[in-house]
Formats: structure tokens, C-alpha cells, sequence
């Protein structure tokens, strides 16, 4: 279950950070790490802060997009400590974001995502997101060191995990979630309908960032999301239908 | 409260881990840090590494001996990933280990204690302890840079402080605990009550640590440790007494 927990560090520019952070997730069990687009790497300081850990960057994936990172994956959570104001279903503590995690984790890929030191993840990064977590620090200082807040999440994330194995409640087969992949392609096929039917006469991000929040919330499973793409279907339908009034 | 807080960093090797740890305490808002014997300090790579958090560095004590660090405190955690053969609570779990320290922290100065990067705390050191806690973690690679350890214990006790002042339980003003001076003078007058009354005919070192554990956690209150100290001033006149038989 651990080996399906992916960390995803998004444009790292310190070498020395993603060494530290495969030392903090190995700490706590984890192996899976992917690097979108990382300034320097492979890099030495990255091999030396690893210390016992330059496995995990051995078995690292580099790829250019944060699509290529988490298209197989059925949940993602950006951490980040600025919020912003795109309406994702926020964790403001990191406990029960990792016991949703590890329970989404029993069959499918999920994802915790890290931007950039300083900027964080863009808009167009959190939208690749289902969640979003922030750690709750110091009000006047509580921007940690991208490695620190790793290690914060994957100790959270194996704590999570524990008490999962620990725990006497009858294993329930969890909903089988679509990928992201498979979320991107019902957001496409939703624009295309939206536009297609006349509800949006002209871009309206606002209005798609909230049906896609929406979605996302909704957590279909795969069946509900076939019956969802038949009534978008059906919606194109009445973009054409010429008793449609204008 | 959280000023309550300290932390204590024992001969640290690489001046940069110092500068991540005064960083990893002030995102979690700690900011009383005591150095015991660093190998490096002032150093430029502690600067840098503290980010924003200079005035930590700025604040922090320099100290030869432990017990020059802690002797003020009422509870002293000893942070340690290789278990001591000595009878010291120990938390394998730092949130209950938190959730007591914050409790004790309301009143007095506690201190939670980190050793050497490679040969963590001596002995002699965890003398100093009342308690011992690890973080759980992978078994094959459990060993977490010092940084991370202070940035998950510091996280663990802003999580109880964040509990602590949400909760709606009647607040209790807990007993009043003696310092670890007051506890090191007991431990001394202990000594002596045991070897002039002829308990300890020999040194026998592995009985009283068990005895010092056993006090340590008794917790005794000041009121209880004046008995204490009352019953071993008796015991002592048990090896000066005549008709005592040898």
C-alpha cells in the first residue's frame, strides 16, 4: 500500500532539497518519486543530502508535465501554504488527508504534489489536483523547507497507514475511482458539451473550475462517471436540436 | 506556552542541521533553542540554512553540559532512534508524548533533547531525561536527519498546543513538578542515603538507575519530594545507628 503513495516534486530548484526529500520519504517507507521538471538532476548535492536514500533517486522519474506525473492516479493532493482561490476541497490538517489517502492508496497510484521553493504550484498545476493540504504552522513564519514539509506529509502518511493495519473494522472494497487521465478526458468532454449545448456562450473559467471542484468532490466511481459522460452526450445534443430555442 | 518549549541540540557536527532546526522550530512556533557543546557555532552555513529564522540563532544559548541546558525544566524528552538499555518511560509515538509535554509546559520550562547526528545521546545524557521517545519509522531505513526529527517533534507539539487550547475541558492547574535540579539533588541525596545505610555495599550502577527511573516516573510533586528527602535524612541515620546489625 505504501508503494502506491507517489511523491511528486514539481520544478525543485535546489538539488540539495531533492536529495533530502528522497531521504525523508524512505524514512518512512515510501519509494515512488517523480521530479516534473527539476532544474538540476541528476546532481551531486542531490546524491549527497540523499545519504542512505539514492535509490529512490536512482528509480526517480523525470518527465516535463504535471500530467506525465499523476495520469494514473486516482487521488492527488497539492501541498502547498498558500491557498489559492480555486475552489478544491481543502485539508487544513494533514491527518485526515492522509487517512483518505491510504485508503484510496489500497489499489490505485495516488499522489502528494510539492511546487517550487518559493512559488509554490501555478493554477494550472492544481487544477491536475483533487485536494489540496496545507501543514498548520506559525502564522508570522510558516513556510517550511520543501524537504521538511515531505517529511511532515510522509510521516503523517505512515502514521495513516499504521493505524489502517492496526485497525479491526472489515476491510470494505473501496469504490474503484477513475484516474486523473480519465477525470481530464470527462473535463474535456464537459467543456466541449457545455459549449456545444449553449450554456457557456463564451469562456467562463470561474463557472468550469467550480463543476470541475464539483466533480472532483463527488469522488464518481467509474460506473457514475459512464452514466455522467452519456448525459454530457445528451446535453451536446441540444446544442443542435433545432426546436432549441437561442 | 509554546515559549515553554525548548529544544536541545547536543554536540551537533554540521552547523547547517543547527540552521534547519531553528528554522523547523519557527514554522512551528518555538523559538527557545540551547546548544550543548556544538562542534561549529556561529557558523555561516547556519545562517544560511535558518532562512528566516536568524533570531532563533540570534537567541539560542551556548552551554558545555547537559545539564546546564535542561536544569530548569520540569519534563526533558530525549529524542532517540536507538533505544538505551535504560529503564526510561520511553513514547514510541510522539503525538501522546506531545499531548503530556504541552500539559507540563503550562508552568515551567520543558525541553525536548536531540544528540549527535551519527552516535545520538550518551548514557550519561539520557540521565538527564525523564522520558525517551522514537519516531516510528521504516525498519530498514530509520534513521532521520536531525532537522527532520526537530521539524516532526516541533509539528507534533504545535498539534497538542492547537488541541490543547481547543479543548473545553475545564482547565486543572497540574502539580507542581521540581526541575531537574531539584531532581539531580534528590538523586544525590539518594545515593548517599543508600550507601551510608548500608543498602549498597558496592557501587551497584544498573540499581539505581531503576530506582532514579522509578522517581522519575512517580513524578513526585515539590511537596512530595520534600517527604522523599525527609524518609532518606531517616535512612540514613539507619547506618550510623549502633544497634543497626551490618
Amino acid at each position: 500500500m505504501l508503494s502506491n503513495i507517489r511523491i511528486v516534486l514539481v520544478q525543485t530548484f535546489h538539488p540539495g532539497n531533492i536529495g533530502q526529500a528522497a531521504r525523508a520519504m524512505k524514512t518512512m517507507g515510501l519509494s515512488d518519486l517523480v521530479l516534473v521538471n527539476p532544474r538540476c538532476f541528476p546532481d551531486e548535492e542531490a546524491t549527497r543530502l540523499a545519504a542512505g536514500a539514492t535509490d529512490v533517486l536512482d528509480n526517480a522519474r523525470v518527465v516535463e508535465h504535471i500530467s506525465q506525473a499523476v495520469g494514473d492516479c486516482v487521488q492527488v493532493v497539492g501541498a502547498s501554504a498558500r491557498l489559492r482561490s480555486l475552489p478544491l476541497p481543502h485539508f487544513d490538517d494533514p491527518e485526515p488527508m492522509a487517512s483518505e489517502l491510504i485508503e484510496h492508496a489500497q489499489n490505485a497510484p495516488v499522489a502528494l504534489v510539492f511546487g517550487r521553493e518559493r512559488f509554490g504550484l501555478t493554477n494550472d498545476e492544481i487544477r491536475h489536483c483533487t485536494h489540496q493540504v496545507s501543514i498548520p504552522a506559525n502564522p508570522d513564519y510558516g513556510v517550511l523547507n520543501l524537504a521538511q514539509a515531505v517529511q511532515i506529509l510522509a510521516y503523517e502518511v505512515r502514521r495513516a497507514w499504521r493505524h489502517h493495519q492496526a485497525s479491526p473494522a472489515t476491510p470494505q472494497t473501496p469504490p474503484s475511482l477513475p484516474t486523473r487521465d480519465q477525470m481530464a478526458h470527462f473535463e474535456t468532454h464537459l467543456h466541449e458539451a457545455l459549449v456545444t449545448s449553449g450554456f457557456l456562450t463564451q469562456p467562463h473559467a470561474r463557472t468550469e473550475d467550480h463543476l470541475r471542484a464539483l466533480f472532483a468532490r463527488a469522488q464518481p466511481s467509474r460506473k457514475e462517471l459512464s452514466i455522467l459522460r452519456g448525459v454530457l452526450s445528451t446535453l451536446e445534443k441540444a446544442g443542435s436540436d433545432p426546436r432549441s430555442s437561442s
